[in-house]
């Protein structure tokens, strides 16, 4: 096991988990269902991915992933002031973005090895599994999901998935390197978009039919 | 084939095929689509446990579920007003009831024994093939799914599926005993929140971000 | 490569992505979105298919499908004032309708000859292969499904793929002929609907409960 990565991962867990949450707490959800979206949210995106690629569902030989989104749902569910405090919940949005950074480069690099749909799987597959999850979770709890509103969450994901795919097709022996550099550019884009409350601009809204 | 258990399984399917159905006529919808979405719910939560485990999806090789169900649509087609009835409706909501701790006990038992992530995968796949066809029937109805309200219907489910996975990772000799246990279990639990119409109590309810 | 029918397929991608994005126009979905969405639709129902038959992925070995996909999101974005006119939005649809037809026969087809669950495995996959992609659409936009609107979508799919099935099952000597045949039968109760704007009957609309 990589014991740094590891430690990352879990945190995307977390981090995926507690926004989920969180997210459900405007609307009275119970913590029951609560925790179950979480860990929907958690692993949801990866499932789709495995079934998609058809391998093994990753945490059937991993619990970690579902024993940890568990231990941050009873986290919540025991300190729930603690974690919707302001500055508190800013860090669990960062924290969600890092770990989105993270899966969606792991499973494009897990897709592109498999030499999965070349090249446009890799690319595809790194963004459900970085969004799929949450796209469960706001269809489940009846919310509208990231891709009908204007919040700039998808996109820095899949230009990055589709930058290092580009990257390992014409320079594979810089895997490391280009992981992290591209890990880094979604999670730049995402934490400005967190920061300054960035939204898509104008020009990428549909408009009305006129006729 | 085990003659009994194969009718307690037709009676699930039933049951859960004119639960979802006579739940659509509030809303008017056709009855072509209510049949689709009965199907859906008697068979969904299997289907998506066999996707998830990786084992070709039970009802291929088994058609009967698919008949029965369609079967059960014909029939609230023909006589709407017969299954509406106040006592009639009642009963079929305490045969759901049954068919969920049916499919349930089942399932747990069926990937408890192919080893599937032990001990998290049977308690989950449990839950997913009793809740899983409800949950997909609500989105596409565009109703509130089970984990938003308050409804106690998935906790008595993962409590039995829990409890079952225990006994046989402890004590397998008993295992025919113990199903029936869990099963009872489970259902007690959800008949008493349909005499009683118990809901989830105010302490597991999440509160809005008090800031 | 079967070069008509490999034309025929992609008029059907282009002709579901272009529906799907042009709907959500009303709801000022961002291009970006709209575009997954267009893509869920063309490749959606036949990915589900392909889970539950358990294949791999049709488009993972034949990409065209979402490169062609995409161009057409790409030609929306660019050019939306003209698909949007009323005349082209109409030939829009009928070219769904066509795709729609397509789709669903050689689906069919297809799981006819894996002999996956017959008769009914055929059936339900050709109608799911067809539908599928627009019900996963509807969900993630948060738009009420045809499933429990009055729109005459489903139902000649239905009964085209069920009429195809018993004939191959039959006569399978004339599998093209038959192919054609339902497609035809397909489409032209599709087209109608379209045209004459046919919704379903009274009779087929659930009542509330009345008691």
């Amino acid at each position: 096991m990589d014991a740094p990565l590891y430690w990352f991962r879990m945190t995307g867990i977390v981090a995926f988990t507690l926004s989920a949450m969180l997210a459900m707490a405007p609307r009275h959800v119970n913590f029951f269902g609560a925790s179950v979206l979480g860990i929907i949210t958690a692993v949801g995106g990866g499932t789709l991915r495995d079934l998609i690629i058809d391998v093994p569902v990753f945490w059937s030989t991993d619990l970690d992933y579902i024993w940890v989104s568990l231990g941050a749902g009873l986290a919540v569910f025991m300190a729930q002031d603690f974690f919707s405090r302001e500055n508190i919940y800013k860090a669990i949005l960062y924290a969600d973005g890092f770990g989105a950074s993270l899966f969606a480069i792991e499973a494009t690099d897990k897709v592109w090895h498999l030499a999965f749909g070349l090249p446009l799987g890799p690319i595809l597959m790194g963004t459900i599994t970085a969004i799929g999850g949450g796209l469960i979770r706001d269809v489940l709890a009846g919310h509208p999901t990231l891709l009908v509103n204007r919040e700039l969450y998808a996109i820095p994901i899949l230009l990055g998935c589709s930058l290092y795919t580009a990257l390992l097709t014409y320079l594979p022996a810089y895997r490391l390197e280009f992981a992290i550099g591209c890990g880094l550019l979604i999670f730049s884009l995402r934490a400005a978009a967190i920061h300054w409350s960035l939204t898509l601009p104008e020009w990428m809204i549909m408009k009305t039919k006129s006729e």
